[in-house]
């Protein structure tokens, strides 16, 4: 194939991942209160009452990061219609649209290019009902933020040790595209791009790499009741098992860590 | 906001959830056997002999519960498509409409609030169909089974013990909102309740919350032959892997108890 | 019930599985690059250099392998709207159409019959784009390769010693339809159907089953190398979580193998 030719196959590629994503008629197929109602009205009650009227006026964690948690829930559940609603919502909640941008980049890496490219379609229209300006969002290619040598050269040695027989080129991906790269970009604060991984380990069931991550989060300044606040907060989006699992973890890290 | 703006936002978030499960022109996007034909001649085969020529007509585990086990399984993998013709089929093997109702609400908390929301829109659909009005379906807050206190108290207790310093928000959430009324709403009798649970477990891989919903479940009736068909059953409908991974910790759940 | 009467409802029910994999008017609904620079520019970039201009040139894996492993994963995870492309560029880079075929019947056993009707609408749109005849496909029942006795009397014997008193119907069907008949299908070659099988593991976070599948894997041809690249590949595609466990499941693999 030529370079054009690469390119354009390239495109395709990029953008057939979110075909289902991208859904002019979305409005007319949304249901109403009225269709829940028709199937489970304590449904209705739940979400009513317990999720918007207790879980997310809990003081324990911000309503930002509550949207943070729950948009990086949904994108990495690959469950993008609810996405439209609480982008608007994360975006009132004050997260700005760099922040968003950034998750979503973020989250290629930590739970699939699959389902970064499925959150593109709904973050576009939201982005477009707001005004929002391509503009405004962070650079393909920023200036990066200044690394900590040290803690990076630790990380890389260790992961290293481990795994250079394994699988060479995940370990120096892991270094060079991102503990290098994507973790350095400016747009999203190393405690919130932690906050965003946790959420995406916890949604995915993926408990082998949480003591790594909450570690990390906690030392960007994620307190123990935030994060307990952040597993009971993905119960409900992600179910209890996700939770629980990640709660029994958790625990293990916290009693790990000085007091 | 007004309290009237939140109710008006929280009702676009309750109905975003299910944007996609409803779908007008279901019908018309159906593939034909032929298209199968087209793709993997064996799939079809595999289907009407193996899966409905064999498995389901497995006499450990009755076709009642095999649907209610199914539906929780597709459900929980948020696959939608077949829950129509599977929830049909609920229905034609005896489940009572009252009971996938109460499925979908236990799944809110089992699977997460996103795949119950999913299940509504299908739901709806051959709701209609059957004529089954919804005030035959349970209420949002009937009035509650009585509770085991000996039996609660202890695994409050035990809950409590390792996790009320990790992430008291959710050990409170379990007592408050699932075990003292999501188990005790009067709709789903305990054992199918576990029989639900433990297939979400299942479907979703969660392995490390098993013994607890088999113990549960074994506790209120389900046999261990009914377990292992259980296990069985759903190596169809969620893949052999997640199957393998429950038969190992079902054995264990086994051993542990009294003949 | 009737013969016919079931028979027509089972074959309603194989081809709801993939209701919403048929979308006519699928190219209409994809993203264009400039979405996505509206979104996130930087996934752009990460896609174009770092997905297309980098890992999947590596020496380390063909690319005729990574796009047997790019499809498996999709088809694992769901992601079907990308699954158009890469069928196309996995029959560019010389997988054969009855290759594909296979991988998707392999697929309903390892990653569940939902996600193999999922393959069904994308796989025939390609197919049929690409004037490909269903003659030219494998038949439901063809004439299987001969087994090697007394490695699956092993496998059988240690399985059943393990899980006869626990899911019986597991462990039968585990011969009988697996073993002893879908991975002795003539069309996808030993080596390609346990690299399918170790990806659907990866891909879906399985991580107990990949030391005996990637063990298979390599008895039956593929390298360390290859292996490695396998799971950097699927890192990209999968999310990086589950490419770290595989690969921590792989280093105890690799060391317990002679060299």
């Amino acid at each position: 194939m030529t370079v054009r030719t690469t390119l354009t196959a390239s495109l395709i590629a990029l953008t057939s991942w979110a075909a289902d994503a991208q859904q002019p008629d979305l409005a007319n197929r949304r249901l109403t209160p009225e269709d829940v109602r028709r199937v489970a009205p304590a449904l209705e009650a739940y979400t009513q009452d317990g999720l918007y009227g207790d879980v997310w006026k809990r003081p324990g964690l911000g309503r930002r990061d509550r949207s943070l948690v729950t948009v990086a829930t949904l994108i990495t559940r690959g469950q993008y219609p609810a996405l439209t609603y609480y982008l608007g919502q994360a975006l009132d909640n004050g997260v700005r649209p760099a922040e968003i941008s950034e998750t979503i980049v973020h989250l290629a890496f930590y739970a699939g290019f699959g389902n970064a490219f499925g959150a593109i379609g709904p973050t576009r229209d939201v982005f477009a009902q707001r005004g929002i300006a391509p503009d405004t969002l962070p650079k393909a290619a920023p200036t990066l933020l200044p690394i900590d040598e040290a803690a990076e050269a630790d990380r890389a040695r260790r992961v290293g040790e481990s795994f250079d027989a394994v699988s060479p080129s995940l370990v120096k991906d892991t270094t060079e595209v991102l503990f290098r790269k994507l973790w350095l970009r400016p747009d999203l604060a190393a405690r919130d791009r932690s906050l965003v991984t946790v959420s995406a380990l916890i949604a995915s069931g993926q408990v082998a790499q949480i003591p790594y991550h909450l570690g990390r989060a906690m030392d960007a300044g994620l307190t123990r009741e935030q994060a307990g606040e952040v597993i009971s907060h993905i119960a409900y989006y992600a179910g209890w098992p996700s939770a629980f699992s990640a709660m029994a973890v958790a625990k293990t890290v916290f009693e790990a860590r000085p007091k």
